[in-house]
C-alpha cells in the first residue's frame, strides 16, 4: 500500500488504543461510577459514535481497557519451582493492582457487574476463563514433576489464590507481598 | 408504663423493623441499584424522613438490614472438631446467600461500597471484623487441642475460606457444599 493512502485499519487501531488508554486513565483518575462516555471520547479526541462502534457499553470499554493492561502480566512463567513462579505472578497482578488504573477499572468493572450480568459473564470469559487455562496447564506440569501431589485440587487452588487477592482488594484491604507469601504457605502446607 | 399510653420506644422498633424488612425485600426483588429510600419508605409505610432519622443513606440501612439476617447465622458451633464447625457456618452462610436476600444485599452493598469509601469501611466493621474476632476465638481453641497446629496462621486460614465465598458470589460461580468440602480438605491438608 502506497505511503500516501492512509491505511484505514491503521487509523481504527490508533482510535481504539486512544480510547482504551483514556478510559483507564479517566477511571484511576475520577472512578469507575463518575467516568462517562462522552468523557472517554473527550479525551481520546473523537465522538462517541467512534466508541459506540466498537463497544456497547461503558463497562465494556473499560473491561478490556482493564484486560489489556492484565495481559502482559498473567503469563505464567516456568522455572520449575511452582511456588517460585506463583509468586512472581501474584506479585506483578498486586502491583499491577496498587500502583497503576488496572485496580480502579477492574473494581469498577466487577461492581457494575452485580447489576450488569452480561458485563459480569464479560468480565469472566475476559480475566477469569483465560486466568484458569493457563494456570491449570503450569499445574499439571508441576503435578507431573511431583512438585504438588498427583491429586492436588488445582481448581481449588486456583480459587484460593486469586479468590483471596479479590477479597482483600474489595474490602480495601492492605495487599503486600507477604499476603501473597502467607497464601502461599498455607495452601502448599496446610494447618493440619 | 400504662397499656393506653403507647410506648415511643416501642413504636421505634416497630418503625425500624418494618424499614429493615422492606429494605431487604425490596432489593432481593427489584436489586440494589434499582431500589430508592422512597421505595423503601412507601413499603414500610412510613416517610422518608423516618428513615433519614436513623440511617445516612440507602446503603447504610441496606447494610444494617444485611447484617441482621446474617447474625443469628454467624455464631462459631463448637462440637470439637473444627473442619465440622467450620462446614456447618460455612454451609449455613451459603444457603443464606442462595435462597434469601441477603445475597443481593451483601453484593450491593460492597459493590456501592467500591465508590463510597464509607460504605465500604461500614461493611468492614459490622460484617468482616466480627466474623474476625468469632473465627480468631474458635481457632486460638483448636490450636490449644491440637486439632490444628500451634504455628497455623489462622488469619489466612480466615481470608482464604470466606474470601473464595464471596469470590465465588460476585463472579456468580456456583456455590455449593462441595465447594466448602473442597476448601477445608485443601486448607486443611495442603497440596504438597
Amino acid at each position: 500500500m502506497s505511503a500516501y493512502v492512509p491505511d484505514p485499519s491503521r487509523r481504527n487501531e490508533h482510535s481504539r488504543r486512544a480510547i482504551l488508554d483514556a478510559a483507564l486513565s479517566l477511571v484511576g483518575e475520577l472512578g469507575y461510577d463518575k467516568v462517562s462516555i462522552e468523557a472517554i471520547a473527550r479525551r481520546a479526541g473523537c465522538g462517541k459514535q467512534t466508541i459506540y462502534r466498537w463497544w456497547s457499553s461503558k463497562g465494556a470499554v473499560v473491561l478490556e481497557a482493564a484486560t489489556q493492561s492484565l495481559n502482559p502480566v498473567v503469563v505464567f512463567p516456568d522455572t520449575g519451582d511452582l511456588v517460585a513462579d506463583l509468586r512472581a505472578q501474584l506479585v506483578d497482578i498486586l502491583e499491577l493492582v496498587t500502583t497503576t488504573s488496572f485496580g480502579a477499572a477492574y473494581r469498577g468493572v466487577i461492581a457494575a457487574g452485580q447489576s450488569e450480568p452480561d458485563l459480569l459473564e464479560a468480565a469472566y470469559q475476559q480475566v477469569v476463563e483465560p486466568n484458569i487455562k493457563g494456570f491449570s496447564a503450569r499445574a499439571a506440569l508441576a503435578q507431573q514433576r511431583g512438585e504438588i501431589r498427583a491429586d492436588a485440587d488445582v481448581a481449588t487452588l486456583r480459587d484460593v489464590l486469586y479468590g483471596v487477592i479479590e477479597y482483600r482488594i474489595f474490602h480495601a484491604m492492605p495487599l503486600e507481598p507477604e499476603h501473597i507469601d502467607a497464601l502461599l504457605k498455607l495452601t502448599f502446607e496446610g494447618v493440619r
